[in-house]
């Protein structure tokens, strides 16, 4: 395992634990503790309900200690996107791991190919994606470099992954993916796993028909695929996909063994606009950015939250619980939020009072942070109970 | 000063110096030395030409090596917008000290007046922004506390800023901002050092008549408080804003006797939309992401570099330097960026090539990344010279 490079906890932060929720800095990524575990509870009984494995994309939280909870909850292990990310997993202790995406550097397919023979030695298993002749090639060629280097040659398990509509990665569904399974059994040190099949656009489409009918024809191309494969004598041993958006279809299906599903841990402002599938676990807000206004005029207020606090590719975020009435927020730029009732009447907050947003969308916010605050007893009252590190920030590579 | 946190340069990216600009991973933020240091004497150049202080905006690059090189060219200090920023300026050694933006938190004060003595003790000096009696009032407070724990009390200037047409911080121009100025000046801890007047929104207006119209009326909003204070018998000493879009204004006005543009150092997609005004100096793009393509298909082909690698609040990236035709870049979500060709006979790339982005916004896309790759020679044919810490990254408090 490669060594970890964690790096202390500032002073400020390492003597939060066991402080109100008062003493948090601002601006501050804070997890509400209580929501996110049932959140957390709610997947893992969906997931024994529906006879489906749940393999959480770390994408979102980049942290181990998260990882680990949501292993203890009984997920199979994590999905990552980068190779630095998975090296950050592996050195946090977790074992079980899939790139849920093409790599083709053939630098980084040489890190791909040490952390399957680490992975390996702790008895984990590291997995990836590929959608193209060069990726398995070069895949391949890194394996077997790793393999001559190592004591227990390692194999590393390929997912197809093929393209069921979102037109971004993946092989096409039929033929083209039955020729790259073929080119992935060529190679000794490449065991094919299976298909991925993930629909990343279907995840927001607001309306529950709409999200059925997106994953219906995703279902179709898998089943396409899978029956030209089987046909061959090859097993499809699992089909892996799915998000919070569309995770009821997926699980519905009976076609998927695996559930991708991130963000649902700690749910964002984009996802509360989707209309709930009644199918549905209740998912609820956990994760919330801390705020305070910093200037105020007749009209308006200010706090000092931007940009460079909460991502804004999925939208703005929402104020919550300010007694006041409902207020909007308007983009202030990198640094500041602006804040304006939404009914004329209702009261604009003053110099120095707090605020709590729920960001558009958790994965980039959490991105930007290095740590996250965690709070237990609630946003209002509650105690400080850990500073969980976001150990693969940043891990773009 | 504060000890600084300096982590060590991670093993991969300490090689680098020296090594050609192939060896660069994917997705790295990279910047051409070449246009970078051509922007720097571009911008002292003009500086000069037009008597006017230089105070770039760290906020844009938050590199302490980046800080000094701007001082040693001329800049008589730098701006921040967080007590956070300030802080890891002073720790990479700069003494002299904006923070540009409103603070309000009584431990953040804390903070700040703390800083005020070190900068002092260092014959440097802290200044901030003010827009409410109760940012001068906690702000004395604070002051007053920390003179108390010193042998040498120190004083903090205090710009008075005014709001001149963005509507975001700043009290109302004229008897509004008259009345604060009184207030600052009850007390002995706080200087009186001028009027801040920034106008935010002016900076993206794309053509130079509009910026100018902006500008007058920013201008005019400055006369008429500056008078009404001096007619107090009170100097206004400086008035400090502008930024890279407008800054030719600005300089013009014999106003403004600071500029605080940071973003003409390495110059972004979105300032570069702007029709440049014949008095303004030419900025290149001196900041690219380099991202590889993992995945290709008939219509489109997919690279490594999503909005987890640069920011999209002002616009996508612009793909640059591509040999088989102008590229279209399209969102494909945190880690992936969709690239179509604009027409239709043109090539696409192939899985394994390298593009060059220039992000839409430089300052938040710098916030993503904890180091920048500096290349001198050209992005085609360059060599690494130094990695750059971004040391205020995520410096949000």
């Amino acid at each position: 395992m490669k060594p970890s490079t964690k790096t202390r906890v500032p002073e400020a932060l390492a003597r939060l634990p066991g402080q109100p929720v008062a003493a948090i800095d601002t601006p501050s990524l804070v997890i509400d503790l209580d929501p996110m575990r049932r959140n957390l509870m709610r997947m893992a009984e969906f997931a024994r309900k529906h006879r489906v494995r749940w393999r959480p994309h770390a994408k979102m939280h980049k942290s181990t200690a998260l990882a680990r909870l949501q292993l203890q909850s009984g997920a199979v292990g994590v999905c990552v996107q980068k190779t630095a990310e998975a090296e950050a997993m592996a050195a946090g202790g977790i074992t079980d791991i899939f790139i849920s995406n093409e790599v083709i550097a053939p630098h980084k397919l040489a890190r791909v190919a040490a952390l399957a023979h680490e992975l390996a030695a702790a008895h984990g298993q590291l997995a990836i994606a590929v959608d193209s002749t060069e990726g398995v090639t070069r895949l391949a060629q890194a394996m077997n470099e790793a393999r001559r280097q190592h004591g227990a040659p390692a194999v590393i398990n390929v997912f197809v992954e093929i393209d069921v509509g979102q037109g971004r990665c993946g092989v096409a569904p039929g033929g083209p993916a039955l020729a790259l399974v073929h080119e992935v059994r060529n190679h000794a040190a490449l065991r094919f796993a299976g298909l991925q099949a993930y629909h990343g656009a279907a995840q927001h489409l607001r309306s529950p028909e709409h999200r059925r009918e997106a994953i219906a024809r995703v279902v179709e191309h898998v089943l396409d695929t899978r029956a030209l494969i089987e046909r061959q004598g090859i097993a499809v041993e699992l089909v892996t996909g799915a998000g919070t958006g569309s995770m009821v279809c997926e699980a519905a299906s009976g076609v998927f063994g695996e559930l991708q599903a991130g963000s649902f841990l700690f749910m964002d402002a984009d996802y509360a606009r989707n209309e709930r599938d009644p199918a549905q676990p209740v998912f609820e807000h956990a994760l919330f950015v801390k705020t305070q206004v910093i200037s105020a005029a007749a009209d308006h207020a200010v706090c000092d939250a931007g940009h460079k606090s909460h991502a804004i590719d999925s939208g703005l975020p929402r104020v919550v619980g300010w007694p006041g009435g409902e207020l909007a927020f308007a983009n202030g730029g990198d640094e500041h939020g602006i804040l304006r009732p939404i009914a004329a009447d209702r009261k604009l907050p003053a110099v120095g009072d707090v605020l709590w947003l729920v960001p558009g969308h958790c994965d980039p916010t959490v991105n930007l942070h290095d740590y996250m605050i965690a709070v237990a007893g609630g946003l209002h009252g509650g105690t400080v109970e850990r500073i969980v590190r976001v150990d693969a920030r940043g891990a773009l590579t």
